[in-house]
């Protein structure tokens, strides 16, 4: 079980929705984070550079989106609707992206087929979440 | 003048929009990630420190998100809306709950006068590249 | 398994060190991350603030550091020792002192406990990477 | 003036060097993170890519140190060189490396030569605090 998951009912928050939810999302996008920088590294080193550029890109963007997503729905005493929906908006939209090219390349590499893989579980468990909000 | 300032002209983008608009927002969103974890420090220096809670916690997630903002608009060659669209939104929406609570503090704390005025440039800037977008 | 471990086989890598320890320190580095900053929320949110400030101020570097720590083990095609080891040093050293002060709160705040833990493992993981690298 | 220097003396710290040194280190290390997120972009956009891979991954990681390394000195307050000083050491090394093979570039590439400048004063500022720590 991840930190998140155990953290979670140790304090009183703001965020009122059903624990799986949350702590889904913040596991997703710490995964996700985690596997694009990885993905992005291997990209680097493949022989057929030039098409996986996209993919590099897209990588260190969700990284960066996911990372932030996960800090602060990792923040659960404040919770405000006007920063978080957006920012979850973002992060559903990255991860749809960078999925959508992973996975053109997951046939010949398997690291994106793993960096899809993270990037769709974070899409939903991030569009649930935002389902769970509205 | 600010690297990526210099930088922006230096390649092809595909962000077609003003290069000071662009560059104000980058540099606004670098600018208020540094002093919100500056004055996060600070606050927690404070005597009245629980009055100063909600100042601590608002600018760390401000600082999140505006390092993330910074990093998504600095990668200049690839610009997806979808993404960036909401991640700005959520940039203005949280330096705007920052800027508010820490101009709150700015006659008893100096460190939350600056920051306040990091957070309310932020808003400003990442304001006027949205409507640039639309 | 993690997406770390995953992909830790799919493409040729600089750094030759056993799988299990690299990976154990990447994973460890990225819990270690989530626990700190959700930790640093709950200690916010606490009757007997003043007592958490080094609590709080410990997470925020601890997870910074984490964060830095995961991302530059997670690109394993290239591997400069000048470069690696101090920051495994920088993240051994705050993992003791932040885990030392939460340990500290552990019997009060669950909360702590758990973090307290991710802060052991994460420590013990990346001496044993270092350890290996020698 | 930035952020970080004008909270600098707005609040009792612990780390007693000299103002212009920390402040320039963190303003150093800020700027640096910043060009190397552009420069990894831009260097993605570059014909000869296969030759700009070093680079590129250099970028990444450079980056990602001196984001928390600019984190770490920003929190003035608590400083513990068993932490601080191994983590500026490791700030000075990619600096170096990056610097040097940004330089390789900075003929053909304006971008890189803007990036080697950055990394070449982050790396002095790093060292300078570093000497004066000692």
């Amino acid at each position: 079980m991840s930190y998140a998951r155990q953290i979670l009912n140790t304090y009183q928050r703001a965020l009122k929705v059903d624990n799986g939810l949350l702590a889904a999302a913040i596991d997703a996008a710490s995964d996700c984070a985690q596997a694009c920088i990885a993905d992005n590294d291997a990209d680097l080193s493949e022989p057929n550079l030039t098409e996986m550029v996209m993919c590099i890109r897209l990588c260190m963007t969700c990284a960066d989106i996911c990372t932030a997503t996960e800090a602060v729905l990792s923040r659960l005493a404040d919770h405000d609707p006007a920063v978080g929906r957006p920012l979850l908006e973002s992060c559903v939209a990255i991860c749809r992206s960078c999925g959508d090219e992973c996975a053109r390349h997951a046939q010949m590499h398997e690291h994106c087929r793993f960096c899809a893989e993270a990037c769709r579980r974070c899409e939903q468990a991030c569009q649930e979440l935002l389902d769970a909000l509205k």
